[in-house]
């Protein structure tokens, strides 16, 4: 534990609001899940991603994500201390069996043979199986970024969404995420759902009885609507019509048969109305620029800069920066949440 | 040369079209591109591509893509007797220099190697450096899918797309292309634009004296337009968004410095107004299946077939199926064209 002793003293920064460090948040984590009967090697995995998730202020994959956690491993669909183990398949590719645990302690496991493979050879990619995976896809392709590597990653999810033309759930959230060293600064990473919007958003609108945009979902007829429960009762849409609904397929294709693991149709269906987080496969893909470049690497990943130079230059912004410009707050003076949050979390220790 | 004949007497199918074997299609394109002197090693590879094209209905990249390339060799920007080399330069990836030429004699080359190298490693990638690229990308995925690997391409092109909250004209139209093999059947393929349509869609707005929808272009101001002539003087929009803007940036990357070539501002810069098609990278991925899974391949090959099934057993469509409905009937029936194009395009023999 490495609770500072600051978690006692916490201040109010108003009725509202209660600040913590990253050291409280990493702490609150590990009781939490704990105390939810995870094994400690994946105790520490997921709360590297909620820490990370609420130090970049993306509020639905930090502390608030605990209350999922918790509901998921209630569930009994979680095997709470799997040994998640490395299976080196080809001179390029391995798999790690998640034993049906959470997918941070496979990605940790693997993430080292991934890396060696992709300088080894160039390329590399890692399938990830039999996992449940809840966070965003952010935090692996940071981690291969950081180890000067281009990363792609994707995963399906619970059959939500409907394709491009059609009326019935078919896909997941579907996201992909890509990561690009830039020397001397955060990586270039995006990470979007192939789905219009993430569902949590959808939820969002139900709960606070709001109509939702045309073209989030459709209802159970297959017809356009604006009523966020029909949606949740309907489908979802992909965004960019017939595009995103192609990308969302190659989501489910690469992330699933391809390394041996469930569909988001197949993932509902083991799911049976659990209400547990998606559970199957994860696809990973590591390429190193030295293979391509040799020793000129260095100096065609500084061309890159140019571009980024370019869209910041018109105004217009990069991804995650945002959740770059979060981060520094949040390594400075900590993060702040509800007081209902905590409190909410906190109930999960009764 | 393979005409058959038919050629001398086609017949109209009315005033303005003309029926043409594939056979007939594929004369019409030799004899336009040595007459423009296209090294013969070229004129193959390039008739290939074309007699697909107009084969697959994709008009755009049929016969009437003659009147582009022509322009093009005019230009002197492309090398018309350029020889590919291949360089194996990692276990698991090679570049191609095109040496200048058309990049479709440049992947011909590279193909056997990458499907060498992913089924020996179970993913392998190819960089096609220094190539004029005016094809789509289908062919390629196509090729890749053929050998039984799934298959990812890339490629930037001319900066005529502006960021999402950008301005300015930074990325190509950067299509990226997917192919997935399907036993006893054509495989699973999409291949589209990141930016919102075509370029050439805006074009034909233009000639037509029709608004275009909002959505597909800014003017030179940064300000959203609905006038065709002012969003090719200004920039194109992505499709999707940030979604698809971020997508747009990927292709620039892994198309561009991480192979050692053009992003497509420096491109454009390059070709200095002549005209010519893109000049630059194409990024190419293929991974084994067999690599991941094994003898089990085919088992999850054919779990695949649910995703498929259930798209197309909602009433949606997969992509490339108008282009596969097209070959059957284009295999059996030959393609018609309109007399002006064909008139057009003998012209290119004056």
């Amino acid at each position: 534990m490495q609770a500072d002793g600051k978690f006692a003293e916490r201040r109010s920064m108003n009725d509202e609001y209660i600040r913590l460090s990253l050291d409280e948040v990493a702490a609150l984590s590990r009781d939490i899940l704990s105390h939810h009967g995870l094994a400690p090697q994946h105790v520490e995995a997921v709360t590297a991603t909620i820490v990370a998730g609420e130090r970049d202020e993306c509020a639905s994959h930090g502390i608030y994500r605990l209350l999922v956690c918790a509901n998921t491993l209630k569930t009994g669909k979680v095997v709470k201390d799997a040994v998640p183990v490395v299976h080196d398949i080809a001179p390029a590719l391995l798999r790690v069996d998640a034993g049906g645990g959470f997918a941070q302690a496979a990605f940790a496991r693997g993430l080292p043979m991934l890396v060696d493979k992709a300088r080894t050879n160039g390329i590399a990619a890692l399938g990830i199986n039999h996992c449940v995976h809840f966070a965003a896809l952010w935090p692996e392709v940071e981690a291969v970024a950081a180890a000067g590597l281009v990363a792609f990653a994707c995963t399906p999810s619970h059959a939500w969404v409907a394709p491009a033309g059609g009326t019935k759930p078919l896909f997941g959230t579907n996201p992909i995420a890509f990561g690009w060293p830039r020397p001397g600064a955060y990586p270039y990473v995006f990470d979007f759902a192939t789905s219009a919007v993430a569902r949590g958003e959808i939820e969002l609108h139900r709960r606070a009885g709001k109509p939702i945009p045309e073209g989030w979902g459709i209802d159970a007829a297959g017809r356009p609507t604006t009523d966020a429960r029909a949606a949740l009762d309907g489908a979802m849409l992909t965004f960019g019509g017939h595009k995103g609904s192609a990308l969302a397929t190659m989501v489910e294709l690469i992330a699933g048969p391809l390394i041996g693991d469930l569909t988001s149709a197949e993932s509902i269906a083991l799911d049976d109305g659990a209400g547990s987080s998606p559970i199957g496969g994860e696809f990973i893909l590591a390429i190193d620029p030295a293979g391509f470049l040799g020793a000129e690497a260095a100096q065609h990943i500084e061309r890159a800069e140019a571009v980024f130079d370019a869209i910041v230059g018109q105004g217009a912004r990069l991804p995650s920066l945002r959740r770059f410009d979060a981060r520094a707050r949040s390594l400075a003076n900590g993060v702040q949440v509800t007081r209902r949050l905590y409190e909410d979390v906190q109930a999960l220790l009764g």
